[in-house]
């Protein structure tokens, strides 16, 4: 769970727009799906999130709905962050992005199964670029994978990116140097970014968590003493 | 995963008796259902598990078929147990069983739900009888919980339990000392035993997993150094 202390995640998000609460439903219900919905912390569900948009209406002028939409989902999306970076424990935020599915329901299928698998999550405590635990669990989500097509990077989410797999087959890292430290460098940063393309679709979905840590462990073996 | 410095799971299991390969298949996938695939340690599918059932047919009685099967269920159960025992960094085997299900498949659910919650299996290492994270992982697993008629004990396996909620109540156990103490005996163990009764059907199902330690942290995140 995020924050067993204290409470589970309470979002409160504020606009002077004027907007109708049924407008307003439909675009949280949107920003939420591809934003909270996509957090996964430990996989335990917690017991009593709460996100709640509200609209003052005190803004005299109209405004464009997409524009709107896509300012409420960037809101969202940064909170939703912000949580995976708050985990407990957490050293590292990971935001895993599987493109080329079949469909958008399979993409967070394999998302969320590689942001919550514990030995990818321990893999990158650990700064270990295991591309066999990530592969392992797209292919145990339920989404459809092709091993011929699937290609696996990795990211800082700032730009340098090193492709670990290339339409099936393995980059061999180790054998250049510089590719070497990049790859390190990517590991042990504090976000980094997991890109799956499937290659058999045009659907995407993102996710976000962090890495398992021994801190982790310890906040929730110990914490009713 | 169970041992990724070696392999995978692979069993074989021997028996004289003069049986098809037919039959040996139906008896071994039932073995199997009710053994080997209720086994969580961490919830990250292995790659290639094996189970082989050889029969040299070299008995000279006639095997009853019932008695055959449940040979092999002891066999298998056993085994899916040292798995169990012998997770990653596991210091205490949990068994679940979740009683009184509305069918099969959703006493499997809230069993592997139980068994797979890594907030539950930190709790255990820190010998935290967690009733709350329990019962959490039990709503969120898709089974049908009617929260007034849930009941829950911890047992040490070997004849001692304490009921934690009865029908929906919670019962306060320090407010008995000799309670509190067995309490204490049993989370304390190397072998837990978690009573799930949803109360609302005839179906039963039993998983086995490990708690979750800094152990299995340190295995996974170093392992490749």
């Amino acid at each position: 769970m995020i924050e067993p202390k204290l409470s589970t995640m309470l979002a409160f998000i504020y606009t002077d727009a004027r907007l109708t609460s049924d407008v307003l439903q439909t675009c949280l219900q949107k920003a939420v799906d591809l934003s909270f919905n996509m957090v996964v912390v430990d996989g335990d569900t917690s017991t009593n999130d709460t996100v709640l948009l509200i609209a003052t209406g005190e803004s005299p002028s109209a405004i464009d709905i997409e524009d709107f939409q896509n300012a409420l989902n960037f809101v969202c999306v940064e909170l939703a962050k912000m949580i995976a970076r708050d985990g407990e424990g957490a050293t590292k935020m990971m935001e895993v992005t599987v493109s080329g599915a079949r469909n958008h329901e399979e993409a967070i299928k394999a998302a969320k199964a590689v942001v919550r698998s514990p030995l990818v999550k321990a893999a990158f405590f650990g700064a270990d670029p295991n591309w066999g635990r990530i592969v392992t669990a797209v292919g145990y989500s339920g989404a459809f994978v092709d091993p011929q097509v699937l290609s696996l990077a990795l990211s800082d989410g700032k730009g340098t990116s090193i492709v670990l797999v290339e339409k099936g087959l393995l980059k061999n890292v180790s054998v250049d140097r510089l590719r070497e430290q990049r790859l390190s460098e990517i590991m042990n940063g504090t976000e980094i970014s997991i890109l799956v393309d499937l290659g058999v679709g045009a659907a995407a979905a993102t996710a976000w968590g962090c890495d398992l840590t021994d801190g982790y462990v310890r906040i929730n073996a110990e914490y009713t003493t």
